[in-house]
């Protein structure tokens, strides 16, 4: 299903060269101001269109209501938001088509819809709906009230000077990975479930629906695997849940501590790269050598942040609102 | 919810000094061969009873269907195992009550649950629950027929020669992590939905159910983040889908690809160390020095493997029945 | 959550009188015929307008796609269709809003989302929103294949001639209501689980989606609690299933038997009565006399049978995918 | 599935010849005082056992805890009842076999589920799993509070005079069919949503999940469709939603009302009747006369108010824990 959440349900649609993308929110609490401002800033993030190695692709990327706001609040009812596709250029992807772009989607799209996907720009598998995750974000961020979350880059092809990984694309004239994490402060001890909807499980799946996320790790993560015990536990200072260290990354047990939540995931480099490149051409039925026109990421990282904190919002939210620390109605 | 999977759905339900552990599998498809003894292989790789640094709790550790099975095969109506708990021992908990042990859920579960909660032995958190899982995945693996999955250690206390880890920690007289790999051969292209149920995203939402899971990567995993383009990018080969290399870990825009699917997980080290460590006192709201009575497993990535198995053959069973590739009835 | 189905999952949204009305339906199979002109049969039965005692308000209601269909055919990815609201006068809503109209939702709507509802003309909770659930209705017709659903009123106003029935409304200057039936032909043996996901379970919860339904019978269904066993059981005449008499409704364990479904639901009479009423006047805190203003139908039942029609061709087609009878892909 | 709720799910297990059924409920909260004793009265009630016309198969019926209950109360944990199977004798059914008992599942079910269901009394078909939702039902009510919930029967075989209808079942030699109503006292305005969750669709989507239910309706019901708009319509009186009639039955826009919820549902007579029937031989492919051996209820409408409480109590605590009206922990 295209669709996340339980109580915070955020379903998405639409495909790159169609009319528009957008959003259903069901289960959004009634009575939060919500306003087109709102979104401008996580928007514009997410465009990272003034750095060096993002896409020229602009998009106003204006949101349109068409549901469950009214007077400038939300309702209660579901809560629809379109965003327009205005700036595309089919025609450079129908050339394309003879050659399932490696690291794409559109050799499992073409197997799994029997051809009748919309294959132009990756159609609905296109990282444009990463805006419509944007948007759920910034409401799932208003429904976490005081909860604050942040993400942001921790390297970028293999170096921590930001600049300095995103030059080395540049050089190599291709494309580069990158790691982001992602901090939420301020949540109750008690959200998740033991076992199936443990946090980490939720956030999992939420952080997996980014295209390009491959990895995924909480507190000390990967490195948790080479510590010892009494290295790794954290030491319990208060009732309130406090931890001296924070190897645990705020889950014990399935079930957030008090403490940080933190996370990380690995991206991989950007799968459009200027090389050339080889893959079968549907056509002949030939491996061959082909290249991907147009202008392309080279560092699809340098856009991850706002989307991570939106689906940690959104895993967060649903969260709380399960948990009943949120009201279905804000006064 | 304590239950996974959205047509194969498994409940497990139990504590581990309470009088049994079992699940639920609902939506189990008819004219299965299903007999107790399907169980024995799984169950006792779990146990790793005979290695060195695993616990000695040793549990007879016989199903016992209670629905779902008739004359050897599975009926199509819900699917209930019972284990029942025997080799307990409660007293060993009851004193150790003061301290909320570091790594495990006894300070989140008592603000969660108000105090309410079984505190014995972990109670519902407990890894003995894991056999629940062990028991799912036996019945999942029958479901995903030719498809096979298979886990193994990597490494031990940041060892590959898993003996040499397992040394370190004796000489420390603490508990160590480790890496478990989990490789499912055979899957049909076309698993898993773009976005939220990508296979990645149920890959990882099962195994974070797994206590001590803390990372999961998939394919080159955190490696792809330093990688260029071209580098990571599999070649396809063939209609088949074949590539060249599988940097993608058997996954492309969340949907399987024709290639192996293939992920890690970081194992913390075992929570429940033999040093000595500290932890607030709840009855004298002091941080004290603590030491943790009974015997426990040194490595509890040891036991990982046929768990990782269980969880990953439960998700792709689910994926496989959602995608209509297994009929609901077996003949 | 205002979405049905597991596999054949719609949601709807908006508002009488927002910007536009609006469904996805995720999980619909790729490869299905679908332009505009499929549903206009259906959106022009909903409407009525041209039969005696059926509203005025006249949308062009034509079905505009934003996602999920490419080159004339369903592409399996989610299926978003809106209908702009075009025809409506706020206004008079806003007058009215001192009382709340009897046997709508004004009342339990403030009560619910805080008075953050837009309650312009019912809100969300309008007859409109009927519109989106035909619309779903020919998708799933699709979907259904050679399986035919077809409603018919049974009464208006307690008469079977229903010219008769629509004139005692309008010598009465009131609403009434009337019994609509429902008869699926075609369905394959086997459809509906025992107990919660009984297909009469499935079919109810879908019906009472639909305002104005007030109760819903199979087969003999009340006159059933009147009649002895032997008269009741349909004797089974063959291995397809046919049974000589169809008291059950073609569905007996909650699984449909191979004949005809067949229920009926009683539609209460419109609320909008062009009576004079009494209801509490929120401003004085009396319970006053008020007249609706404006022109409402006075029989919503003669809308309800496309209505009828789709919320059962939803149910039916989320149960055929759910057994697997029906196909992910179309060929 | 079979399961039922959203936050509050109920799952059901096991078949009528089995070792045991049971169920599972998954997101029950902590802190409710549980004991066996508090099952006693209600499965008492559904034995009828005392009565004119019901069956004489006589099960202890003790509920057995598994899971989830903790020195005397609900832990917050998945709880598990068992209730044994003692009193079972297959023989019977296994000659029965050769033909499919007219309104009972032996044919369906055989067609679902390949031949491999169990097939002996019914299976997980059989009335004995109502045991299930009333013991679900116990555990709904103390989570209901201070929300009363109490069905009454309203006829028998057509006659108020319920020893009368009884009568007449005796003197015919066959079943008889009747009409059960429940009334829930003390809800709270705004449970249910608009449309798809209605708390008509919820509560009849449980009620279906009783064997022998054909028909439900809600306050007027099916009179309503003979009503005009006028009469129909409950004066609203003041601010707590009190409404001079209740031809609503407590629910408008599907929406509680804050006035009782009443509805009633349509029992289909007992279908193993004393009488001689027909139905298809399967080894001879004739239809043939045949007689059901053993005894029966005559009225199974005798035994259902407590399961329909039961079934209505799971749906309300469902949908209040959902409005976060209930705690997750009682304190």
């Amino acid at each position: 299903m295209n669709s996340f959440g339980r109580l915070f349900r955020v379903s998405i649609f639409g495909e790159s060269h169609g009319p528009a993308v957008g959003i259903i929110i069901d289960g959004c609490p009634a009575g939060i101001d919500l306003a087109p401002e709102d979104f401008t800033t996580d928007i514009e993030r997410r465009k990272g269109g003034t750095q060096k190695g993002t896409t020229p692709r602009q998009e106003a990327d204006l949101p349109i209501f068409q549901s469950g706001v009214f007077k400038g609040k939300t309702t209660g009812a579901p809560l629809t938001v379109l965003f327009e596709n205005n700036n595309t250029r089919s025609g450079d992807y129908e050339k394309q088509r003879s050659f399932p772009r490696p690291g794409h989607a559109d050799f499992v799209a073409s197997k799994k819809f029997g051809g009748y996907e919309d294959f132009r720009g990756g159609g609905h598998f296109s990282g444009r709906l990463t805006v419509c995750l944007v948007a759920a974000g910034v409401v799932a961020k208003k429904v976490l009230g005081a909860v604050d979350v942040k993400a942001s880059i921790l390297e970028i092809g293999g170096e921590q000077d930001l600049e300095k990984g995103l030059q080395k694309a540049i050089d190599a004239k291709d494309s580069v990975g990158g790691i982001v994490e992602c901090v939420v402060s301020g949540l109750p001890i008690g959200l998740g479930e033991p076992f199936f909807d443990s946090v980490e499980s939720v956030i999992a799946h939420a952080a997996f629906a980014i295209p390009a996320v491959k990895g995924i790790e909480f507190g000390a993560g990967f490195l948790a695997a080479k510590m010892f015990g009494v290295s790794h536990n954290d030491t319990l200072l208060d009732m309130e849940g406090h931890t001296e260290s924070n190897n645990a990354g705020g889950v014990v047990g399935g079930i957030s501590n008090g403490n940080k939540l933190v996370f990380r995931v690995a991206i991989k480099p950007t799968s459009s790269t200027p090389k050339e490149q080889e893959s079968l051409n549907w056509e002949t039925g030939e491996v061959e050598k082909f290249s991907i026109k147009g202008r392309h990421d080279l560092c699809i990282a340098l856009r991850v942040p706002p989307v991570l904190e939106a689906v940690a919002a959104m895993a967060m939210a649903d969260l709380m609102l399960l948990e009943g620390v949120r009201p279905r109605v804000v006064q």
